[in-house]
């Protein structure tokens, strides 16, 4: 099955490839429309029957639509865009450019429009931009029956029906009830004993993951979005919420390797927007590591006399670098979930001094024997004391960093393996050289003051 | 509003802490809960009103919900679990020692040890572990009145709900239907002409991640799952496809820091717990790491003569170890969303192979003149060279690393920052010194050879 789009659009008959794609399920087809470039996309696209078309567009990631929009005529990519339901649409026309925009906005029907334009009035990346605006209510007066009476013939998307927002005459959220709940209740019962008054609700200006965090956390299936004056505005649903979260998760994973997120799956990105997406992290950080070359010639003399440190140089600072990583990389998780916070620092710090002088003690033990057998009692002292030291300040920088960066509301994940590799390398050479140069002196005390300085 | 229960606890009498408990909701207690240690978190456990303490229990995570009952009586302990849903409880006890869970499960009743027991019955990580096991039918002839006249009075959680499978007289799965189709369809419809046959399902024995991603794709509320004669064993809901991809991605984060993932939150782990995590991988990473030293030995002579060779080793190592690792996070999470595959492979090496040449010629640019100017054209040509190689190598070799460890069934995540970081910094130091030697040689001719072999 694996590949199998591509081949039949590259070797067979146009009849078979229409058969594939009739038989196939939906998800099947949009999961392989999804490896293909944007016009084999277009041509694969156009041979599907028209309901089926319309299933597979909503079923592909928002990345993947625009891709996908870009290979279509015009006219088809009106007909696609609106019939998406208001919130996809919004997030849609997020990514595809302002023209386009205006342009395909023109061409939908005067109601799609201005459900559209309501979503889009709020500030990127709120919550009121991906709700879907218009949703069914009941009141708590209504029985079970009148309220499934009511109900029946009225359609609208399923997903936010699995809840119903329960208001009063002037659109005040008073709570919700699950239509699973609606619907096993006893017969006769009223909707003020079945509804949850506790509920949960955000505001439309505020933040999406919030929301997205706060459905999973409750396991919720809506989450209702209301105006400054608590009237209902929309829901949330909970597919909406897996999908910011998704994103989310994606943008952590490009910066977790040093690069900028890019919005778009892979396989869509050209091979310049690629290298533009990592070049300026790589850029800054070969300025930071201009720092060690610095550091370098600070020790040059030492280096001269003892070329064999030399030898050491990667093995050490690729230690302090995979010390402090392990550190942040588990930080910025425990951020990402809601975990820590940035009061729980100095505890966080005390945890990771510890954890750094445990793991720097191992690193030692075995260091010590090794380095002495081949370089000599002084060399293994040397590179004992230093896997020590590095391990202990990487963790505990790993450890920190991501958190003064939340607190300063900067995405934490900036401080990736990368980052924390280049920060903790010139500081490891220092380390490493005040050791050698103190270990390799006669006089210890001499090299003292040179250690506190 | 922010660490108030920790603060509640140390200063304030306990009547303030249980006012505080009452009054928030349940999401936010349990929130405050989990930044809490096990004796705390007890402490103002036993202070919630019973079924709000259920409704917390609930809402916590399971690795939370783990650290919790460790600082519970045993009484409580069976009371809190009886309580949960099976799939729940079955998640629950996949986390805690044997000898706990058996003690449990022989205090609760006798339906509850059963359902447990079924689960407990598929392998850990399949879809028939974390299913929701009795789940309420309808049948295809029913009209929607029935179906709700059925339903009503019928009392089971809400979640599965939202998605009624549709069987026949044997437990064979025809279909789904959702509540929301359901109800809002017209009176007197037939259950026939609104579920939908081209359902999606999973066998017992898949992996539930797999399982997850579907219900994501889809957009599904709850996804049935089948024994091998397509009879309905269960249905996995949406919130255990989010917790299932949740802890998968939280299991990348600490693999992307070169770490073991810990099953638990990060405040709860002990530090040698935390030690121990990440002891494996630092150790490996040593090992592999003493090839640099052995390839530096190599080049001794080389390094003797010009100690000025040293002193760029951190910064051009640390340059081949980001854009290894830029690479390596994009593909793996490429591989993570199913984006890529390991057939993919040629096109993903070509496209990582232009990337790294770009990078590296752009950095190039900007290194050749800065380092021309400070130590001659001599050591500009070898670090402009080095660097423009380097990239092309660890670009290349972050790209293809992840979808071979994919081929060979390993987490591609495994491949990370600083695991690709070492695999890269030993061939790093071999580019470097080749050039170097090329570059120094008066005599170009004769180093080719070398380049060569």
């Amino acid at each position: 099955m694996n590949a199998a789009l591509k081949n039949l659009i590259q070797n067979e008959p146009a009849s078979k490839l229409r058969d594939w794609l009739a038989l196939n399920p939906t998800v099947e087809v949009a999961e392989e429309l999804s490896h293909l470039d944007s016009g084999d996309q277009a041509l694969a696209f156009r041979l599907l029957r028209k309901d089926k078309a319309m299933a597979v567009f909503e079923a592909l990631d928002t990345e993947h639509q625009r891709t996908l929009l870009e290979g279509l005529r015009e006219e088809r990519v009106r007909e696609l865009v609106e019939a998406l339901p208001a919130d996809d649409r919004a997030r849609l026309f997020d990514e595809m450019p302002a023209k386009v925009v205006a342009r395909i906005q023109q061409g939908l029907s005067r109601e799609e429009r201005d459900a559209t334009a309501r979503l889009l009035g709020y500030p990127a990346g709120s919550a009121g931009r991906v709700m879907l605006p218009v949703v069914t209510t009941v009141s708590a007066e209504q029985t079970r029956e009148e309220a499934l009476a009511r109900l029946s013939g009225q359609s609208e998307r399923g997903g936010e029906l699995a809840v119903l927002p329960v208001t009063d005459g002037s659109r005040r959220l008073l709570g919700t009830v699950s239509l699973a709940d609606l619907v096993t209740a006893e017969r006769g019962a009223v909707l003020s004993d079945l509804f949850t008054e506790d509920t949960y609700s955000v505001s439309a200006y505020e933040d999406q993951e919030a929301a997205a965090r706060l459905i999973q956390e409750a396991d919720l299936l809506a989450l209702p979005v209301l105006d400054n004056e608590n009237r209902l505005l929309g829901m949330i649903t909970v597919d909406d919420a897996m999908e910011i979260l998704e994103s989310e998760a994606t943008e952590d994973a490009y910066r977790s390797g040093g690069a900028e997120p890019i919005r778009r799956p892979y396989m869509a990105v050209t091979v310049f927007g690629l290298a533009r997406s990592r070049a300026v992290w790589l850029l800054l950080l070969i300025v930071a590591a201009v720092l060690t070359v610095n550091v370098l010639e600070f020790f040059e003399d030492t280096l001269e006399s003892m070329v064999v440190l030399a030898l050491f140089i990667p093995l050490l600072i690729d230690t302090g670098g995979n010390a402090g990583s392990q550190a942040a990389s588990a930080m910025i998780r425990a951020l990402a979930v809601g975990e820590v916070r940035f009061a729980d620092l100095p505890r966080i710090l005390w945890r990771e001094a510890r954890v750094g002088v445990l793991l720097g003690a191992m690193l030692a033990a075995v260091g010590f024997p090794v380095a002495s057998i081949f370089y000599g009692t002084d060399i293994g002292l040397i590179i004992a004391l230093t896997l020590l030291f590095i391990c202990l300040w990487a963790s505990a920088i790993g450890g920190i960093l991501p958190l003064v960066a939340s607190k300063l509301r900067i995405d934490p994940a900036v401080f990736s393996a990368p980052v924390i590799t280049t920060v903790a390398d010139a500081t490891g050479l220092i380390i490493y050289f005040l050791i050698a140069t103190a270990v390799l002196s006669d006089d210890l005390a001499m090299a003292l003051p040179m250690i506190g300085g």
